[in-house]
């Protein structure tokens, strides 16, 4: 499910200032299938059908496999999509503006995405669109795409500093801020920070703005869901995001909490934004308003199908399921007394590194630094995550069986609170 | 399959020149299915699954009726995937650089899109990259998704005009490059415009490039094959797109010729490229180099699956019965003393826009000013295309039947001999 691998090193990686060297590839799926000419009487023989039924079969013994030992990315592997193999069968493709026929009466604008990383560009294209001469603002610990963006865009970037907890900084947020009091603000929130998991505080940062003297027509926030976008409304002391307060826009994404055959997501704006956006394509006798052209036809059939089977309070069970898992996590870990960090809204934990990185590529672990992280999913079991502390705790005792090799430090990472390294235990 | 509708009119379109009303969300399906949260007993009685069930049956019904009557939009429909159905269970997602094993070594780089814009979107960055104050030239012809990324990435663009046939006008082309010698050149090529199937003359564009005296290091040449890309190399006389000649990147899209559910597409660029473009994501253990963050693993397996099942010669067999076919609609027509033409290197049909929006609708015709199109896809048959004609034939019996109204002037869109209305024919 990742990407090919090899070992290199980048001098020039972005890595939040400390200086460790990044292993590409680590991660990698090797394995390459190679397109091969039909024989000609392969009809008759029928080893063509043999050749790819057996690599099918390998590659989902390979699937099984990866799915029983995921637990570092943000994907619900637990769907039955069963009801839909139907639609399989067709060429489902969405092309132009959905809310064409609205006339733009509505609150809100919308349509589905490809992942997380389209609804960020979305935002902040709209954001670009707003206020051409605005100043993109991001956390430093903001998804990759929200720096891509800027730099696809053209667009000036201020980094800003962030909490130990992975929140933005809004100490820092306000010194910037008052360095760039002459052009507008374009902000990425983040609702759920890729490596811990850290929701950054929306109205914190609204209020910071207005402190700085940003009047609501100087601003425009895009708000990062991707990862705990749809989980939020379930966590009662979250900050709620909503229209009624002066966002731009928000993504979330599909095959995370939801879950999906292939990524997905969803972005939302305010219907005065998207005219800014959007062209008219007489070919299509639409408007054009999206990021993609072409776009998946499946993929809100699959949205449709989960939402409607589990509704509100399916949910509300699943999220506390998440939450409920994650503190059992944490809490086993600080048993074992192994580094670790659980943020109050978050279902992210955040750990120790293995040592071995063959004990991360089995269990598909993100690694930053001397961080790893578990993101509790709702298919991450009880179970499933004994099974993997058991493995952790055994694979340490022969790891740091030497008193010379010792567990890492985190405490720059997590907090010395949090770090159970010799020093700060 | 397309988006809803509604009446519209945006005096700021983009039509070509000509001053024509816009009708937007002609095509539209309006129908809406709104979420509805389960009852308690839901699971005893059985009333939500039935529901969804008949939601579920009347869209496919849809889909079929749809299907049968599919001819505006380039998608080959004829596929069967059963035999990867077992892989919906699974929840597969690409990230980061599917070619971090190979350090580069490799004589091309590419990935798996979500759609033709992607590969637009990706290739026109990589050339901006390379030439950070590069113009963008394409042909007023070209897929909106290529003024799209002129705005998104805000860079100078220049139209260039086009021949009858919907190519290129490479004398327009030279006048503005010698307008423009002091900057670099990335030009978008055409292999297959989207509404006349016009596949520009890339060995003519690189000639001219050079005749302005722009030498190898001075130009960026990305190739739009979405339409025809991968059915070129079975065409005789068309210009052959090779990394042997001094271009810099190729997409092509999976969805149409070959087939597939959902839109994808190939972009291929060169390894010396790609370094510019991407950077290291350490969460990810590899780099980002697409526009996409997270990516359709399924798509990858569709390509694969028809790849190995059709092969070279398959794909051959079927491009020569898309312009048998093609050629039997265009003379149909010219029998029919209707407007119409056919490119040489084309399996587009260019014909008179049908008098009735409802007609239109029913075979999802893309229409641009006067012009409607079948672009004749592998699973366009001649029983389709006689059904289709005689719809046509006995509709505009009825729509012409008084003498007053006549069939529209397609001369300039196609041309004084290709035009069948009263003052041509």
């Amino acid at each position: 499910m990742m990407a090919a691998g090899a070992l290199a090193f980048d001098p020039t990686a972005e890595s939040n200032g400390a200086d460790v060297e990044i292993i590409l590839g680590k991660n990698a799926r090797t394995t390459c299938f190679e397109v091969t000419e039909p024989d000609a009487d392969d009809d008759s023989t029928g080893d063509k059908d043999a050749y790819m039924a057996s690599v099918l079969a390998r590659y989902q013994k390979t699937l099984v496999e990866r799915t029983n030992h995921h637990l570092g990315y943000p994907y619900n592997l637990d769907f039955d999509y069963g009801a839909l193999g139907q639609l399989q069968h067709f060429s489902i493709n969405n092309l132009g503006d959905p809310f064409i026929e609205s006339n733009y009466g509505d609150d809100y604008w919308g349509y589905i995405t490809n992942c997380g990383t389209e609804g960020n560009l979305h935002g902040i294209l709209v954001g670009r669109e707003v206020f051409p001469d605005g100043i993109l603002y991001g956390s430093k610990e903001s998804h990759y795409s929200v720096f891509k963006a800027a730099r696809m865009y053209r667009m000036e970037c201020v980094k800003v500093g962030t909490l130990i907890t992975g929140e933005i900084d809004c100490v820092d947020f306000k010194a910037k801020l008052l360095q760039n009091k002459n052009k507008p603000a374009i902000i990425n929130v983040n609702i759920g920070t890729t490596v811990k998991g850290a929701v950054d505080d929306l109205d914190l940062v609204i209020q910071t703005l207005e402190e700085c003297g940003f009047s609501h027509d100087r601003f425009y926030i895009h708000c990062d869901g991707a990862l705990f976008g749809l989980m939020m409304p379930f966590v009662k002391k979250a900050p709620k995001v909503s229209f009624k307060k002066p966002i731009g826009s928000v993504s979330v994404s599909g095959h995370k909490f939801v879950g999906c055959p292939m990524p997905c997501g969803v972005q939302i704006t305010r219907p005065k934004h998207i005219n800014a956006l959007s062209r008219n394509v007489e070919y299509l006798a639409s408007r054009d308003a999206a990021i993609m052209g072409s776009r998946n036809g499946h993929a809100p059939m699959f949205l449709w199908y989960t939402l409607n089977r589990k509704g509100y309070k399916g949910f509300q069970k699943e999220v506390q399921k998440c939450f409920r898992n994650a503190h059992y996590l944490k809490d086993r870990l600080r048993d074992a007394e192994i580094s670790g960090m659980l943020n109050e809204l978050s279902s992210t934990v955040v750990f120790e590194r293995p040592r071995d990185e063959e004990f991360v590529r089995r269990w598909q672990l993100a690694c930053e630094r001397n961080m790893a992280h578990i993101v509790v999913m709702p298919c991450v079991t009880i179970e499933k995550l004994d099974y993997f502390l058991n493995e952790l705790i055994q694979g340490r005792s022969i790891w740091y069986k030497d008193e010379k090799v010792r567990p890492p430090c985190l405490s720059t990472d997590i907090g010395n609170h949090n770090c159970s390294c010799d020093l700060h235990k």
